[in-house]
């Protein structure tokens, strides 16, 4: 799917992460295509035209907002669309029944992806009558910003799903990654939760405290792994031997620090001491401050790695 | 200390984190000071001469240069330092030792820091007459570039020498994170090791390749924990119910990924496959490539956090 090709992309439900998405997509729009919003909740256009806003820095996107198509009918909103975007409620039943529905109306070649974060395809797809159509489009939040989108086939979903998607978000300049399996909570959040217990562990543990140990990611981890992952970081590391290079010289160490993890689990008792202090050191988060060094820092990367710029949502890019 | 005050720097040890701190120390130093190398290697200073530039990407630093005094001499190189800073071998024996000499010739005010990643304070100055001097003062590599420093006393070690360390390091636009306890392998290495363990269990069941992995990371984590760390950016996702809100939310899905960990061992058999994929996948990593971006990705965030870019290594900063 080419970026320039004419798609008629709608998306079903107006959460935080749907309409995070429909900013992305009015960005990116080649006319004389048409994005369409489906949500169940009352008075639907008021609601978009007070919210969307919030992902533009709160910038005057009246024209923009124009283009967008409101439908409260599921079966107006599918009829022609050739990509078919769910970002609704994390409910097993309610999925099973949308997909049944929106496969009954919508073209038989038209892209079926929810983004869900922890329901796999292969569930959601069981009462359809073809199941090689639905993918798991899991995106990292707020996905108007963030390049990465997790593709998590079920067993069923054909290859060429996976390949017309993965085209679709190459050619937007985003990072789709096929994941080979339909492991539990998908790749990106296992590993961002593998960290996040530790963490845990150690502030419970009063080594250092909930600000304290995010400094530590933020000026070591945080800015290493944005150039060069995990693997590529040791590999570099163990010089001319690589990862194994590495693993000769530290992996005692490493195991040693495997061994004294600490294995904390939800409603140990860690939570209020934890909970409390994030509140203690962090108040309410401001996330515009955070989302505009995020995309300067993404604006860098792209600039090095690939000799180019590519916007996310700037409301006059049409 | 502050920044402007007068201070001779004495490393002990010229491998690679040595020569990296000799990079930061030389971009700023305030004139007179001085900075000592000192390392039992022979021909210390032509080493010396051939293998810094490699810290400033091969510019011509002949100049700089030229403001290392270089010494073979123990007594000589610590006599009238202010820091003493150790990056020699992982070795327990040597490091003891060495603390018990130093202490003997060096000044009884001067700071006596350790850079080593798993030996703590307390094990190393075993034979000192004076325990409470010595301070680990672990860098996050390559320390002329990455802004954590981990500061792990003993159990021993003074208050006023951990206040003092952290004042120098802030005074040089630097972070310096005061680890309460002495815990195997510190803080940041604990959480990056935790990760890569979910990583190498990830890789080894062919969920997604090393480089899939990686692409993963530094599109996700990594940008975002440059930012904010994992609990700033859970506590962001929470909503106004902050880090409550977001286990309130997805909690469950928390666990099930800890439920679903692997927990894989050094020597268990996951390495070829693992040490292989990087290799072909990467070969040699271009590890200018990655701190050029690297540099400019913490400028970005220098600047919009505190409004201004503090220089890491510029060799005409004198």
């Amino acid at each position: 799917m080419d970026r320039n090709e004419n798609v008629n992309i709608t998306l079903i439900g107006a959460g935080t992460i749907g309409l995070s998405f429909a900013a992305f997509h009015l960005a990116h729009l080649p006319s004389p295509s048409q994005l369409t919003i489906y949500d169940t909740r009352p008075d639907l256009a008021r609601y978009i035209q007070e919210t969307l806003p919030n992902f533009y820095s709160g910038k005057d996107i009246s024209s923009t907002i124009l283009k967008i198509n409101v439908v409260s009918s599921l079966e107006d909103a599918v009829r022609n669309a050739t990509i078919i975007q769910e970002s609704g409620p994390e409910n097993l039943d309610i999925k099973r029944k949308l997909w049944a529905q929106v496969e009954y109306h919508a073209p038989k070649d038209s892209l079926l992806w929810t983004s869900t974060s922890g329901i796999p395809a292969s569930h959601q797809s069981r009462d359809m009558s073809d199941k090689t159509r639905l993918l798991v489009v899991h995106p990292y939040n707020p996905p108007h910003i963030m390049p990465l989108l997790e593709l998590v086939p079920s067993p069923s979903t054909s290859d060429t799903v996976i390949q017309r998607t993965k085209a679709f978000w190459e050619s937007h300049h985003r990072t789709p990654i096929h994941i080979k399996r339909e492991t539990t909570g998908f790749v990106a959040n296992r590993l961002a939760f593998a960290l996040l217990r530790e963490a845990i562990h150690l502030v419970s543990e009063g080594v250092v405290s909930v600000s304290e140990l995010d400094k530590i990611v933020e000026n070591s981890m945080g800015p290493r792994w944005a150039v060069a992952g995990p693997f590529k970081s040791y590999h570099a590391g163990g010089g001319a031997a690589g990862l194994e290079g590495f693993f000769g010289n530290i992996g005692q160490t490493v195991q040693n620090c495997w061994d004294d993890a600490g294995q904390v689990n939800v409603g140990e008792g860690w939570e209020k001491g934890v909970f409390d202090m994030a509140k203690d050191e962090y108040g309410t988060v401001d996330t515009e401050e955070r989302d505009r060094i995020t995309r300067r820092i993404l604006q860098v990367i792209q600039e090095e790695k690939m000799g180019k710029v590519y916007g996310d949502v700037e409301p006059s890019s049409s």
